[in-house]
């Protein structure tokens, strides 16, 4: 590879080789002096070489390289290292009791880093301090922000679309991670946003009734307009309801639906012939919010408004996909905030079930089941007498109380207190634990009275199709 | 298999076995005499065995056989025999010049022949002389067909469904024959009936745009409101707009698509990894309509009511499918219809192509391009010169005019003659052509005037989902 390209994405690459050989046409066409076409020539020679080299695949105008043919998704590691994570939108494992390795795990999805650059960036076109999730790395990964970010300081404005599979009653609270930070979004940026209840998936996937997923989705969205959401920009709806009442979003999952194979599926997400032809589609009616058309109540038809998506980086494969059929349907791209994931109570190698009662905070415990749970089950890095603790001190970036506080202490220099002197062995894992009981107690209480007070009509409004308040 | 088993279907076997397994457990929850109970086990495990062989499945409680496994599809024929006809929803084709062998096929396909007996019920319970695609074997196969009449008898009514995959705005004639032979049942039966139009279908498998499909049905529907239907009981949809309007449409659909795996769709539709999955999850679309609860408009929600699908064999392995889903859905089998081919004027190796104007005639024709049409292209069964023709007479089984007589000339005595007369040689191939241009003349002008009557206002009644007038 050239020095000129080597740094080039094969997207880029991809424009460059269209242009070049739109040069050497051009060229030809104006009887140019054969010295200057020859050289145009051997640069669109080279490109070409260089896009096989990065992409694998031959140039061919008109069909733009695959983003999802590129990375590697989930199969193993190149280095045959079998300690590979597993993270897919089913499965979330990893050997390592710190979590997830989310610097290898940006490399094999092909995403880019939220480095400090972008966190200061989004600072100065917000204006305001960034949110400690991002101040903190548990939004770690992006894709495509910077353009948001362009748009947005040039006047375009921009929507939010992020949703939940609706699988029970009880939600915990690191289902809450997205939302608390879409709405923050929402309010920096004053933008419209859009829920997806995926109840058909969880049908699809699950053991359960269409009638249970579909009160699963609108039980859940109670929990959700409960983290503030302003009604006149937020539009929440299930699956079951709003498939069978969009044309324009129908239409949209059957386009989608025409420009990917399962073969394609079959590599993102690892489908095979025994899974129910449900499934194998439904990927096209996650990825079909992500085009503004979908919401002709909202964008008036528009299909030009740019997406951004905040959701957990097991998330990512549907918007992989979906970003790849995107230009071959005339739309734009959505853009992508990923988050790592929230670490159950019994430590970070899994993520949370909710079907295990004990495996984390749900948003219905009773202040005495959240003592009960931390103290019992919060996996400790601490040592295993007090005299020890200490002599050696704790280990924070493995002790789940420490990881919890992370997430839900709003203050940074007591978060940095707290970590200090549980390595330092001056803070006791009882005491730590009781700082993360004091902090959830009264936010857990807080959602509940929020929840209180969300009645039905409230649900109704919030999942009818309609306008929303603002500006494009 | 015993004598009092071989006749039995798979279905059937299968409810003989569930009785003797429950009558095996009441008699020893009576303790009922040693012997008594032994012989009912050796009834219970004779029955297993005939299960075995007739489909080939181990009995399983609970899982019924199914019918798509039973069957051979398309696949070579068991004999090894490589001139096997393929007939596909996709494909037709055989290399007989009298068409596909159609008593082959109901082997093949599992189905019923549509025998003078059941011909004749249909008459006495109709209470009117059978339709000449009845009585001339054009609809000659079904399935459960004696069902309907059983539950019809009994004051039950049921609901017609047929439908239209709308490629191109052009028609012919051979389109026509399952909405001809539709309103005879509709007029007989005095029951509702729901059309679909896939504009979705072919978006999915053509290069057309979605725009261009959505026209297309609603062009095509209005030849088919031409050929009369009852505006009070008739429901037109394209799958475009009623799938995103419908909610109990498309949890029909999801409930469908999660009881079929990719594994069923190759093996009954033949589509391969590299199919797209709007392919894949398609035939849940046109399984749907077989349910009256995909319909609450019309049916109040009850999903109980039973369906019979009038369609071109070409078509039923969605119905296989379909029926191999229902009962583990909770719903009623749909019953079916299934007509022969209309032949290509070039001959009935083929089912005729749109894209072709030459290879049919089309309802858009002028009298003379239809006297042309036929003089030209139709497949003659004649001797090449009149002296040989008078001499050894022509075959009326390979010629195209003679068929299509078949199709459209309602006097059985006239058409026998013209069969006799042909054979002979006393009647010419060009007289024989002249009285078929003179039969589709008038009726494709008629068409015409009753196609000019139907406004865009009549398209849109037909098309809006509304309650239909009839009692059930």
């Amino acid at each position: 590879m050239t020095d000129r390209t080597e740094a080039m994405s094969p997207l880029e690459l991809y424009e460059s080789l269209m242009a070049q050989g739109d040069k050497v046409r051009a060229l030809k066409t104006a009887k140019a002096d054969k010295t200057e076409i020859d050289a145009a020539v051997q640069l669109l020679l080279k490109l070409k070489v260089d896009y096989k080299q990065v992409t694998g695949q031959d140039y061919k105008a008109g069909s733009p390289p695959s983003e999802s043919s590129v990375v590697h998704d989930n199969g193993p590691a190149a280095d045959g290292a079998d300690d590979e994570d597993t993270v897919d939108p089913w499965n979330v494992s990893t050997t390592n009791a710190k979590g997830v390795d989310y610097d290898k795990l940006i490399v094999r999805f092909g995403s880019s880093k939220i480095d400090k650059e972008l966190v200061d960036r989004i600072e100065k076109v917000a204006g305001q301090k960034p949110h400690r999730f991002l101040r903190r790395g548990i939004f770690f990964s992006h894709r495509d922000m910077h353009q948001v970010l362009d748009a947005y300081e040039k006047n375009k404005s921009f929507y939010l679309y992020t949703g939940r599979g609706p699988s029970s009653e009880a939600m915990h609270v690191g289902h809450l991670i997205p939302f608390i930070f879409t709405k923050w979004l929402q309010d920096v940026f004053d933008i419209p946003l859009v829920i997806q209840m995926t109840d058909d998936e969880k049908y699809l996937w699950k053991d359960l009734t269409l009638e249970d997923c579909h009160r699963f989705a609108v039980e859940n969205a109670k929990d959700i307009i409960a983290c503030g959401f302003d009604v006149n920009k937020t539009f929440i709806f299930s699956d079951l309801d709003y498939m069978g009442s969009s044309r324009e979003f129908y239409t949209n999952v059957v386009k989608i639906q025409k420009h990917v194979t399962f073969n394609q599926v079959k590599g993102i997400f690892g489908f095979t012939d025994s899974d129910c032809i449900g499934k194998i589609s439904f990927p096209a009616i996650q990825a079909a919010p992500s085009f503004s058309n979908s919401f002709p109540q909202i964008f008036g038809g528009r299909k030009d408004i740019p997406c951004l998506i905040p959701c957990a980086i097991d998330q990512d494969p549907y918007f992989r996909m979906t970003r790849d059929v995107a230009p071959r349907i005339g739309y734009p791209k959505p853009a992508l905030l990923h988050s790592t994931f929230f670490p159950a109570l019994q430590g970070a190698q899994t993520k949370m079930s909710a079907s295990d009662p004990n495996s984390s905070i749900f948003l219905t415990d009773t202040p005495k089941q959240i003592k009960n749970k931390v103290n019992k089950h919060a996996f400790s890095g601490g040592k295993d007498t007090v005299d020890e603790h200490r002599k050696y001190g704790g280990n924070p970036d493995v002790d789940v109380s420490f990881m919890y506080l992370t997430f839900f202490l709003e203050d940074d220099e007591q978060l940095e207190k707290i970590r200090q002197d549980y390595t330092s062995g001056a803070l006791l894992t009882g005491e730590l634990k009781k700082i993360l009981i004091e902090t959830l107690q009264p936010m857990i209480a807080e959602h509940q009275e929020r929840r209180k007070q969300v009645t039905d009509e409230m649900v109704k409004q919030f999942m009818t199709p309609r306008p929303l308040n603002f500006k494009l």
